[in-house]
């Protein structure tokens, strides 16, 4: 541990000072969640907290990746950094998505302002949120005034990850079919600004029209969730505005990143403050449920716990009692299960 | 507490009695995951374990809900009964899907042998899985021979929930674009068996030629996670078959049906008995998590914790430290945080 400790120190310091290898080196091992990110995650944290993290989520197809592209473009004409962690299978760097978009991208390959990062989306379940916000903090620490994550908004995990940022984005394409009609309704609940991209197709300000009207009904949005009562000192969250843009061609992304500063801006009135407050208690709660879930599964070899886990799937005992044995070993290994 | 047991264990009862109201009760108390619900799953456990749980899943327009409806009818024509959970915003339940699908389903309204339920796919990641093995405990134990866990396969959480299933069933239709094509990757390595649906479509035969040449490069699927060590003393599981269906004529329905038999006849060689200990594994786990879960965010609203939280949010404690403290104090209540 000491070991790696110096070494997530050493990749830490670099990656500040601005070397971009030690930084992939140091994302890398945050995606595999070693000691050596622990390490270094633990010493940027106090340096990171300035950065506008930004969520960008949507049914594929939505056109993510040409928006993302066209928001580098636009921030670093505002002379802004700009750092993507693309949590998504059809990302350009996965090589999924279309070839132009790949292009584009391209064309920052010599821009020290911009630096681009795939994740792998496998893992458990809420472990991708975990390691989406270590990136975060990293990207933050190493200076990147905008860090943009990136995610396919389909599973509950992707938007978690969207929701865990300061201002989260819902993309949406005009008329798409049914079936991304009912998706987007869940996503809707976690959207600050909603964009209806591929502005240039004929049904984009009916699809604007419907989404105004649909947000105007349905409750105000929740944020990730959070236990510390947020809603008893800061005024209620707004209706997220909704935004066209046509990402192909660039129009409306000015408008876009002002309204990613208003959002922000409107951080001051205790919104997003009550966002951070939120995403900490989901971050430290991700640490605290891998550590028990290593030592569960660490419990889980010893054969007592093994035989009560083969009873479970021979049906002879129940997962809740089994739980309750386990539960009782986990906080107190001197249980035997 | 004990009323609420009294509940469940009556609610239980009726359930396997055959009444389908209550089991629908029993299903939403799942859903909503009270204590009645615990109650009733503790006591109908160890009569569980006759159903066939199968996972249908895919990326939206795969044609997931036209199969789930030709596989009843093909597994009613066989004298079975099925239920149906279905984890997806396009159910035919929720309203998603085509009319058709809806017409379809409601042929069942008055036949005993079919039930049909839809789950919303809120909550927290992990929840959701947890949620469904508990609702198929239940509709095992209420005595359906077939139970088929429908969810859309674009998550974390989705996926998680059809590798569940002692049998997966993954689908893709001809010929989707590049972005679906890149999903199916890490759809496929949860595949048991893998569905061409749409095959009288000009594509389908090379998307099916296309995706056993995947199949037989990429490395033999994984299994859902389990620490036990199966692969010590059971076979390597094998490579999945790939069958073509035309869910909306019957086309293939009744191969897949045989197909899914093959596939739990080879469970007496170890390989559904595999998955099944690794489902309890995960299944013990999803609750001893969620336990520790209620009890992190009871201490979240202490203000100890919650100052300890602020720190994080304001960047002056990192996540890790943060963590280490929560956790000391979860795993034993009198260490202040």
């Amino acid at each position: 541990m000491s070991e790696d400790r110096i070494r997530g120190a050493e990749l830490a310091e670099a990656a500040v000072a601005g070397d971009r290898r030690a930084l992939a080196k140091l994302l890398t091992a945050v995606e595999n969640r070693t000691a050596i990110a622990e390490a270094a995650v633990r010493r940027l944290y106090p340096g990171a907290g300035s950065a506008h993290l930004v969520g960008i989520t949507g049914a594929p197809g939505a056109g993510k990746s040409t928006l993302v592209a066209a928001l580098i473009a636009e921030a670093r004409l505002a002379g802004r950094t700009v750092a993507v962690v693309a949590v998504d299978p059809s990302s350009p760097i996965t090589g999924g998505a279309l070839l132009g978009d790949r292009v584009r991208m391209q064309a920052y390959a010599t821009d020290d302002g911009v630096f681009i990062r795939s994740m792998a989306s496998r893992g458990h379940a809420g472990g991708l949120a975990a390691t989406s916000t270590s990136a975060a903090t990293v990207l933050d620490a190493a200076g990147f005034d905008l860090v943009l994550l990136e995610t396919v908004g389909t599973g509950q995990s992707e938007v978690e990850v969207a929701a865990a940022a300061d201002t989260t984005v819902v993309l949406e394409a005009p008329d798409m079919g049914d079936e991304v009609q009912a998706i987007k309704a869940g996503l809707l609940e976690v959207a600050d600004i909603v964009v209806v991209n591929k502005g240039d197709r004929p049904g984009a300000q009916r699809t604007a029209a419907q989404l105004r009207a649909m947000l105007t009904v349905t409750p105000a949005p929740r944020r990730a969730a959070s236990s510390l009562g947020e809603g008893d000192d800061h005024p209620a969250p707004k209706r997220p505005e909704v935004l066209i843009t046509t990402a192909s061609t660039g129009d409306g992304v000015a408008a876009l990143l002002a309204a990613l500063d208003r959002h922000r801006a409107a951080g001051r009135d205790g919104l997003v403050d009550a966002a951070r407050l939120a995403r900490a208690e989901a971050q430290v709660w991700a640490i605290v449920s891998e550590r028990l879930r290593d030592r569960f599964h660490g419990e889980a070899s010893r054969p007592a716990t093994e035989s009560t886990l083969r009873a479970v799937a021979e049906h002879r005992l129940d997962p809740y009692t089994a739980a309750d044995r386990l539960l009782a070993s986990l906080v107190d290994p001197r249980t035997p299960a």
